[in-house]
């Protein structure tokens, strides 16, 4: 839209303050020279209080996310990254083509513009690196002391790929658990960074987009049972989720979980297990055992999946507990966290 | 989904802890025992990651916005409610029918969850009444001091109405501008409680869902241009956003814009313009001025339009003035405001 009287704001040099959360002339300044320029598409530019999209031919997926990581930025990506690959991975776990997202900014008083604009750059390029717009947004400024910097709340709406069934309750017993790769990069990215544990090898977080993975693999095997990319409390509450809402156990072998070492040793030295840590870029695959094969080679196929392994099995257990084998022959459960520990990972 | 292992929450007596947010067991415990209780409906219910829902036959709209309204309760509503409304009305305005909303929850450390009970249940209550169901969700916590409360981004799908085009860029000199009833109310509402103004006739909140009105409006007149709620910056920001946008002036009256008394005198005590107020529960109307009859009548004829009014008209204007005719028989500049005074109100 053609806009009033506007001086240019210095992104380099001011600070978020009130006003430009206040709907006057300051917030338009903010969202027209900061947002729109970095973020801009056909949907975004159209300036009015939402997005007009086209038509969706098939059945609906919707899904939201608030992000809150601590720190803003971390090793392999930042908030505004993240924002972008959370709600994409939880449209494609749900068997769908994420299409669009919206994006709601907290921002607190005196965060400087140039930190937010860094953000909203690798937003920016996620989006389009996904080839999924950002098509609406909303920016709230609140007082300093109120907020964290930024907070970021995605929503992302998809299509359901046609055949595809998948829920976390259709795990049934005799099928494979699969992952796409290493386990517990994101969080251990983060807790390296808060707990300033100056490793010797930086652990990187996995941060990614996960729908063409996806799409690779419901197009080999459409009978896909479950997916899920094991955030918050790691593949351990993932797991029980699944094992709970779909009424089965579930045997992982421990040897066969991927873990990056430097994963391994930073867990270790702060006395955490990998399997509670989150990914960002990971996936869980549950599906009929004698699928299993196929369904590694068209993980493997894609960049995001080159390390894929098959973890586990699914079996009867009206307990639905989730076990594991370790490496020393035996058994032992894998509970899941009451949940103290890893807060603000995503 | 069936659950494990969980003690009872006590949301009388309990506040939130990091653990609420962490991914692990209190969360469940938290989401199921606050959220679902409350909120449940056949989509919320099946607790994947996102919601499955049905094909929406039109185009699509999709809005978000992020609520950080202080204080969290106030007269006419709260938190909740208005996170519901806030949203339906953005993808109302833009000639749509809400279907379904999103809602994200960043809450903070040792907030009481019987006030988190609280909004909850208003919210629960405003989707009901809206007949627009909140479909996933997702909770954040954060730390003591790095947040206030709760902040709740709501994001909305909606159908486009087949044969209604409104944008803000639609105005046309020759157009009639209509309020469907008094303005500032929801600004002044906040403003009273904040500055404790102790007022004898207390303001009451205007929010309210206007998806009913807006159809009502545009069955009567499908040839409506532009349609907004006045929100943040009141009147005056909203109008000054369609003027640009739409490369027109505007001349309104002042005699005939209804501001109710209590409001009138509490903008007077606190130097503010009633024009800058936001509302939560009114709708502009900018529609071809042979209509505005009908248009009016139609307002009128719903509950919520009941004291709708006539209140300028759309000129040729290359400067976008945004004019005022005052009681006096002059004529003033509305301008918007930088946006210092009245952050927070949504």
């Amino acid at each position: 839209m053609a806009l009033p009287r506007m001086r240019p704001i210095s992104i380099k040099t001011e600070r978020l303050d009130m006003s430009h959360g206040a709907g006057g002339r300051s917030m338009t300044q903010l969202i027209s020279q900061l947002f729109l320029r970095r973020l801009g598409n056909e949907f975004l530019d159209q300036g009015d209080d939402g997005a007009r999209l086209p038509a969706v031919g098939g059945r609906l997926v919707m899904a939201t996310d608030a992000h809150v990581v601590s720190p803003l930025f971390f090793p392999g990506g930042d908030i505004g990254a993240l924002s972008v690959h959370g709600t994409v991975n939880d449209v494609a776990v749900m068997g769908a083509r994420p299409r669009y997202l919206a994006a709601a900014f907290v921002l607190e008083e005196g965060f400087p513009l140039a930190d937010l604009a860094r953000i909203v750059d690798s937003m920016a390029a996620a989006a389009q690196d996904a080839g999924v717009p950002v098509v609406t947004g909303d920016t709230k400024v609140v007082e300093a002391g109120k907020g964290d910097g930024v907070f970021i709340t995605t929503t992302g709406v998809g299509e359901l790929i046609e055949g595809v069934e998948v829920s976390g309750a259709n795990a049934r017993p005799g099928d494979a658990v699969l992952v796409s790769g290493p386990i517990g990069d994101h969080g251990m990215a983060i807790m390296a960074v808060r707990e300033d544990l100056g490793l010797d090898t930086p652990i990187i977080s996995d941060t990614a987009a996960l729908h063409e993975l996806v799409a690779d693999l419901v197009t080999a095997v459409p009978e896909v049972h479950v997916l899920r990319d094991p955030t918050r409390g790691g593949l351990a509450a993932t797991l029980n989720e699944i094992s709970h809402a779909s009424g089965v156990g579930i045997v992982l072998s421990e040897a066969a979980i991927p873990v990056r070492r430097e994963v391994a040793a930073a867990c270790e030295l702060l006395g955490l297990d990998p399997l509670d840590i989150a990914c960002e870029g990971r996936l869980i695959v549950i599906c009929p055992g004698d699928r299993a094969d196929v369904a590694l080679a068209a993980l493997r196929a894609n960049r995001l999946g080159e390390q894929a392994a098959r973890i586990g099995d699914v079996i009867e257990d009206d307990r639905a507990f989730v076990q594991m084998t370790t490496a020393f022959g035996g058994r032992r459960m894998v509970d899941w966290l009451a949940g103290e520990s890893l807060p603000r990972i995503c």
